[in-house]
């Protein structure tokens, strides 16, 4: 372990940055050689330097889960952004303020009233808001499904509103749930081709359809063909977790966030080591409970980064965590893993530890550590 | 709703300050009754106006669950604080830095390898820390056993060794399993009697315990005695949450904090509401899940904070939430929650909710909002 990951307080996120550009390598291989563009989910990282290198390796563009980051992205000059969560009235002024700038921000609908309200500010305001219809191609959250009339309605509100139909978009987030490739290959198929029915369906009413926007982390690592697709959106390859080495689209070499901590004490006769890495750190996310393999708050590894086969974060207070060892092997805990001592976690979900910290300590190879900052609220 | 918060954007951190008071006073006046000072937990709030009312209601100093908490109450004025997780060797700088400026920071141990780390950096640098011993009562976590050889070992390790031994300090965390006031009444009791056994063990080898620190917020407030104890330290009371509501320690009308969200869409079909408010608002705490009444990821009420029986956020992704409504009840959606609509969320677990956001927005009974930074990170 270097000197300088040696004096950084605890708790700290830790970025192996080869990892990380090793993931961002092989999504953006993969869809160039799907033949899709790569709109990664700044979700994730939430960091200007992850996104930086997601769009030197060749992504075209940004996903934003919020307005805020919309905003961040853009003050560094990534100008088109898509605002991947349905529009309400309320948020519009925002939306229009930040397309004044010079930002090409678009942004999501499924319902006509939300159409609807989006024709109405934009023509009050001059302004030909840019919109993508949102597809449900798998029943998991929002979207239109596509033999809903209202597909049709919605688009033809947008277009006689003057507003200017992009496309349509889906989210197939119940990938997450599958564990086999199979089944990954059926999801992903599934969430194309429901997309791209959608797609035919207004482009047959004789309006403009131009893009097919789908994604997730599990589905693009997936699919087999994009064909119609133009543009894939995901966010969480870029640091890998458990919940998708669970899935089978990583291996634990992949994962390129965990949480350095320090031994704080022990209860020997429970076999325990007491940490400073509790839920504030690591987050309440226990995305594996329901997974074939429950690494409870996460999986422990030597400061260094190696696996410690049967050591999880079993449970964790505020700022404590507690680390058990399965079979305990008769192990000196208090020789081992004295006081002081370190050790890494990696977590269930890389989206929720990440937003615990107000920046990230990103390793390179070399040994040096770079301090990045991120965002946090909204 | 007053226009200042139909202003504001969603998701947002209300604290409702009159109910926020009212529980300040009751834990304040429990205590005065009780003959114990009370130090309060700022890990709940971790924003100073929260801390200056308990202050101002007659708390006695505070206890912090990071350093940097620490620093920030110190800043604020506030020189006496309790850094209650166990003392590592990485961190003494940190609390001698402090120590320097002038703030009485205590710091706790449950180990005689911590113990004499604490003394020889101590000696080192010629501070005299000021230590307690941290006493296992319940079992859930760390500290040491009153019968435990080691408690007396700690102890005499601290005085040859110069420190200030401040006295003694236990959490019985484990009420937080707990449902009735009958066994809350014994948990209180277990808590008092093994910390206040601890001290007289000490005293009882000629060494120094002129303090007996306990608490968690629900044996503060089920406590029938306190004798022999001389402070209090309790956090979640000032703003109280759903898995206190189901422990028993409050009633729906004491719950301080909510999450402002507004309604982005339906699916009408399965009888959801869409909302802004998902799991980056609400944090991942489930607290309730394996309580008597399963709350999901929290209580739906209406925009000026109603409960709405049967309404739940049953589902969360990272920006969306998913409000369902049991039992269906033939409910319009569409028409009594239009896109655009405000609804309030009670969380599980007011530390973890709160920890989301940047800032809360403090609303008055004369409808002012102030907006309240708090601190994020380490």
């Amino acid at each position: 372990m270097s000197a300088t990951l040696l004096a950084l307080d605890t708790p700290a996120a830790l970025i192996d940055m080869a990892r990380m550009h090793r993931n961002i390598v092989r999504m953006q291989l993969r869809m160039d050689s799907l033949e899709v563009r790569l709109r990664p989910h700044v979700k994730t990282s939430k960091c200007l330097p992850v996104l930086r290198a997601q769009i030197a390796a060749g992504a075209a563009g940004v996903t934003v889960s919020t307005l805020k980051e919309a905003e961040y992205c853009f003050a560094d000059g990534v100008a088109d952004v898509l605002y991947a969560v349905a529009m309400t009235p309320g948020k519009l002024l925002q939306v229009l303020t930040l397309r004044r700038k010079g930002c090409r921000l678009s942004i999501i609908t499924d319902s006509v009233a939300g159409a609807q309200a989006i024709v109405a500010f934009g023509q009050q305001h001059d302004e030909c808001f840019e919109v993508w219809i949102e597809i449900d191609s798998d029943g998991h959250r929002s979207g239109l499904k596509v033999e809903d009339p209202a597909l049709l309605q919605v688009a033809q509100v947008l277009c006689a509103g003057s507003m200017q139909l992009v496309g349509v978009m889906t989210h197939a987030g119940s990938s997450y749930e599958l564990d086999n490739l199979q089944a990954l290959q059926a999801m992903a198929e599934q969430e194309r081709a429901t997309c791209v029915a959608a797609a035919q369906t207004i482009r047959a009413a004789g309006l403009p359809c131009p893009q097919v926007s789908v994604g997730s982390t599990p589905t693009a690592l997936s699919a087999l063909s994009l064909e119609g697709v133009t543009e894939v959106r995901a966010g969480v390859y870029v640091f890998f977790d458990l919940v998708m080495h669970n899935i089978g689209v990583c291996q634990p070499e992949d994962l390129a966030l965990s949480v350095l901590t320090t031994v704080i004490g022990h209860q020997v006769e429970k076999g325990w080591l007491l940490t400073d890495s509790g839920w504030m750190a690591m987050s309440r996310d226990r995305g594996t409970q329901k997974q074939h393999r429950d690494f409870a708050y996460g999986q422990v590894c030597t400061a260094d980064g190696n696996w410690i086969e049967g050591a999880l974060l079993s449970g964790a207070n505020q700022e404590h965590g507690i680390i058990t060892f399965e079979p305990e092997q008769g192990r000196d805990l208090v020789a081992q893993f004295p006081i002081g001592s370190r050790l890494r976690i990696l977590p269930n979900h890389a989206c929720a530890t990440g937003a615990q910290f107000p920046h990230y300590h990103a390793c390179d190879i070399d040994g040096g550590v770079h301090t990045w900052s991120r965002l946090h609220g909204w």
